[in-house]
């Protein structure tokens, strides 16, 4: 054995995997690089949709005994079953079906470590050689990196900001041909804090069937909804198409910090199990990481002890500062946002740049932004739009006025003269 | 829309994750299937390496006082970071540093959802066109299972039974080419339940020196070990070649279902970050599912309170067991089993198929003896050795004694005239 200078490594990093992995958390830790250490004021953290930590978004007591009873009982500490502990299954069954015109059974229900892996479950599912996938943009961009990670190509539609970030259905059957397997959409939406219509719902449903694809319908944010539109879970469609419907615990329940995720199919021609995507889903869960047994075995008291003046206590919060947000943010002349959110936490914003000077585009204005103002916000090419910011209002009231005056002032120092 | 019957679905499941997706549950599941459900005896579970629900392997009061605590803290709600919560990854780091000539970092922690995402994580890292990993035969399948998905060619080397189930170091240096990337050891080792000496270890890493790869080491069984050879942790070795070193809360602490796990980097010159290895991890875990932040902060408690005797409770346990299993097993002529265990909680036993009338294969046997016995054997496919077969010896002393006679009964009827 040599143990010279020259010794030779045959060790490489994944460059590919490198280029693939867009994250919001991976973009929003470059902008943190910028924030200025010298600033002793709060940092305002419109960057990530997690208000768990803020006192007014705090989950319930319910919700945290619930676990703690899981973990005491002592009865979940062995590795759990692929599909995920029954008795949580069968409890998201009966509490999905309570809002769709079918019964979904226990076995409709994969629990997963999150949404994000319910996301990596199906694109890994989903990515065979030649198959392409249509995702919306702007879009939480997991869905993406997962898809560029597992070599499934990507097919993007565009939200029209102008209808209410709609679905332009037509440009969907465009981009569509045979190698076309799903279409996603996220609804409430994040990151446009859209909510659809029944209406649109219905004609996405009967698009997927033309193109004979299913939808994944992303609905973490199902029922965080405070505008007029309420909340429609795609699956009320299945009997159109076969719909795949991703939520988790994080938001509503807030506790992001959790992980617990899951998929259901509401599918009542059982066209998935007829072509073979509930075996690929049990395959691939069979070599991924399952959530932890305790959490799972939390869920049925979870489910049915939390109280709705909890849920409607986050919902007026979050529609105070979505008020507060649109329209002190459409004072100040570099932002336009042309929707009110109604739905999740999250808005889209153009950044105006013809109205500031020496800022190149939205990934310098955020870096600037950070370093000067301690204020976190993602660009928009972190959710597939560039030149436009992506703000997430799930935070104190008073740190939303703060922020937003801490924009004002650097619009007034960088402002075109 | 048509809502004929001749409507057509572009719907397919992936049948190249179907075929990939080798798993001990997958298996497992499937010699399930057979088991006789009008036969009142308890299953004897040899199958799975999961001993916590049996009352002599339940997790210790302070386990899982360290869990409550963190979920009544309510400080561990919120998403972790990337890397994983710093408190446990000092605390994992302070802990490793001890068995080790050098003192580890938080840098060189990340945290993983169970042993299971370490795997995935670093498996991912490696997969690019044209590269290969050496792995033993037989080994925990999941690392060929994600090779596999991840279209990472396997190169076996075979473990010699002969001589306690060692690596044969020149057929290692034989498969590697420019090429290879890695070579894992399981060590103390599923499957065979042998103990490396130092002697071969640092042997070990003296080859992978040799061929410029780095050394992946499995370590879940860590500090499992109840014959006369000490563990010696892999990181020993890390000046020699680098050391990813694996492992998880699972074994020594008894709580698999929690999912905790972790991935070390021993590594004091520094080869695994210039090469851009630690910023791959780090942009794969960008885009992987983490484990609950709430379990992450219970690690620090964990470690610090969990009792000698609680560890050396289970050692002994697993001790007997090994005995009762050993020596009872050899007197059947249709099994040989090489080497007494002396770590981990699993044994590989060999089927004299020529002492049996009418069984095909190890899954034959298997799924027969699940019909007939209600016992349930990992078949020796399942870890990549045909016609052996893997047992878990994590159990009370009855069950052992139970199962054994079972099988013994299997084989009055089943012997050869």
């Amino acid at each position: 054995m040599e143990m010279n200078e020259s010794q030779h490594w045959n060790i490489h990093g994944n460059e590919e995997l490198n280029k693939s992995s867009v994250s919001v958390r991976g973009t929003l830790n470059l902008i943190s690089t910028y924030l200025n250490t010298d600033d002793h004021r709060p940092v305002i953290a419109f960057g990530r949709a997690d208000p768990s930590s803020y006192p007014s978004f705090r989950t319930s007591s319910s919700i945290v005994e619930a676990l703690v009873d899981a973990v005491q009982s002592r009865n979940f500490n062995s590795y759990p079953s692929t599909q995920g502990v029954l008795s949580a299954r069968r409890a998201l069954a009966e509490y999905y079906s309570r809002g769709l015109p079918y019964q979904l059974s226990s076995d409709e229900v994969f629990i997963t470590t999150g949404c994000t892996q319910a996301i990596e479950v199906i694109i890994s599912v989903l990515a065979r050689p030649g198959a392409n996938i249509l995702l919306p943009r702007p879009a939480y961009p997991h869905y993406e990196a997962r898809a560029n990670f597992g070599h499934l190509e990507v097919r993007n539609f565009d939200l029209i900001p102008e209808k209410s970030w709609e679905v332009d259905l037509e440009v969907v059957k465009a981009l569509a041909d045979n190698n076309t397997v799903a279409i996603v959409i996220i609804n409430p939406n994040n990151p446009c804090g859209s909510v659809y219509t029944y209406q649109h719902l219905k004609e996405i449903a009967e698009t997927a069937r033309k193109l004979g694809i299913f939808v994944i319908s992303d609905e973490v944010y199902a029922h965080m909804v405070f505008g007029k539109k309420p909340f429609v879970p795609m699956g009320e469609f299945g009997s159109i198409a076969p719909v795949l419907t991703l939520g988790s615990l994080s938001k509503k329940w807030s506790v992001p910090g959790w992980r617990l995720g899951w998929i259901l199919t509401t599918d009542p021609n059982g066209i998935l199990k007829k072509h073979g995507i509930l075996e690929s889903i049990q395959n691939y869960k069979d070599i991924a990481p399952d959530p932890p047994t305790c959490i799972q075995g939390a869920v049925p008291q979870i489910l049915a002890k939390t109280s709705d003046e909890f849920v409607s206590g986050l919902l007026d919060l979050l529609r105070t500062n979505a008020d507060i947000l649109y329209e002190k943010i459409n004072e100040i002349p570099c932002f336009t946002c042309p929707n009110k959110p109604e739905g999740s936490m999250l808005a889209m914003v153009k950044l105006n740049l013809e109205q500031l000077e020496g800022i190149t585009d939205d990934v310098d204005f955020c870096s600037k932004v950070a370093k000067e103002e301690s204020v976190l916000i993602l660009p928009g090419v972190g959710v597939g739009m560039k030149n436009w910011l992506r703000f997430s209002f799930g935070m104190e009231h008073c740190s939303i006025e703060d922020g937003v005056a801490r924009l004002e002032n650097f619009y007034r120092r960088h402002k075109l003269h």
